[in-house]
């Protein structure tokens, strides 16, 4: 048989909310599509449910932009309020545009406002406002609880990766990327090993964990929150498991700046 | 039934040599595996056997490298015919570090070594030498007539796409990105659409096809040339269809080069 990737969109996912048990309620979602986890299994889940769930909104009347927000909502035309809280997320910023500030991140992403996300955000408490959702502030960390607490609720550790949308410097349009990951390889080292004709590659590490995060945006879809979650099963890995934070060019080695 | 997106590595697919049918040898593929083609499905194919079938290979031994060759394969350690069959493709040289060079390809992609492929490169017709591959001389006519071939061995046009292997400027390892592409959208508008809460999302264009590109290169894997061509099932594309090439962003837009 074909060598296969099952990527499953998980349905009945409902709105997610601080504080809300994300293990169980993707434990639930593969009891209802009859998926019994296997070892090498991934759940892939967005960025905005595991924001959603660990309470990272911001009510944006909440916020007093300073005066280098100020500045660059007015370069900008984007809300001095979400600008403030964009910067607030960042080390430094590399470009602005109308419409666009690309930063980069404090967890060392580059990537359009901080990843601060204001579609299909609620008020996570019923009151009045207009709210966003900060990243997660340990994205690695959340995959790898995430993957424990699937552990305990279900018998196995899967491998777990959460996906935002990223720009790209030469091509248009996002991708998914992987923000965090546990309990899978993210790159893949093929250096040194031999091709078809015995010719060694020399510069061949795969961002294999990118590679699932696109393959899996490709059926979660950007504009509503209906598929915040994806089973994949097929991937068989032999890689050591790593971390989002490895798929992070270090400053010193990037070129175009 | 859970949405579902099942790519699946099609086995037995033959060393590929100028002039070669591919609609006839992935028509067989499918035979063995007994998937018979629906309209929405997509074959997604790597730039090495497009551009083997085409004949696209370079003798090194029969380059003279220019002067400009000479002085870039000094500054990168890199062989100066290679270095010579990279400027023929390429625009301009973006940057130069030991063992790399990044240009713009005159198709346009940003990539490493103009997309040059030297691993897994067998003589055309056996005689001896080091062999080199070009990328297809212009892969969305390629993937057009691709898509048109299977559908007359087929009886179904499914999409088609051809991938490559591209760097990231911010980003660590390798993804699969689409450099040809027919019968599938490439990039998938969501501007104006309202999400959940009936914000309307202002910037949301996805890459659609490199999505697809990067999940079929997470089975394709990169080592051996065993499993270049793949069938996906379950994309649900509402688009109108575009090329690889709209998913390049224009000189114009670019803020990192």
């Amino acid at each position: 048989m074909a060598a296969r990737l099952v990527f499953s969109a998980l349905s009945g996912i409902p709105r997610i909310r601080p504080g809300d048990d994300l293990a169980e309620v993707i434990g639930q979602a593969l009891e209802r599509e009859h998926i019994r986890l296997e070892p090498d299994d991934v759940i892939v889940v967005t960025q905005k449910i595991v924001s959603k769930a660990e309470g990272r909104h911001v009510n944006l009347s909440a916020v007093t932009p300073s005066p280098h927000a100020l500045e660059l909502a007015a370069e900008t035309g984007k809300d001095a309020r979400l600008v403030e809280v964009i910067l607030q997320d960042s080390r430094s910023v590399l470009r602005t545009r109308p419409g666009l500030i690309i930063v980069e991140h404090r967890l060392g992403f580059v990537c359009a406002n901080a990843g601060v996300d204001h579609s299909n955000v609620e008020s996570p408490d019923g009151s009045v406002g207009e709210w966003v959702l900060r990243l997660p502030s340990d994205p690695d960390r959340s995959a790898a609880d995430l993957r424990q607490a699937l552990e305990a609720r279900c018998g196995i550790a899967p491998g777990v990766l959460i996906t935002d949308s990223h720009g790209r410097a030469w091509r248009l349009g996002t991708v998914g990327v992987a923000v965090g990951a546990a309990g899978l390889p993210t790159l893949l080292d093929l250096r040194g090993q031999p091709d078809l004709f015995h010719y060694k590659l020399q510069a061949t590490v795969v961002g294999l964990a990118d590679e699932i995060a696109a393959g899996a945006s490709a059926l979660m879809g950007q504009a509503a929150e209906g598929r915040p979650v994806v089973h994949l099963r097929g991937l068989s890995s032999d890689g050591p498991p790593g971390r989002a934070a490895d798929l992070i060019r270090p400053l010193e080695e990037d070129l175009f700046r």
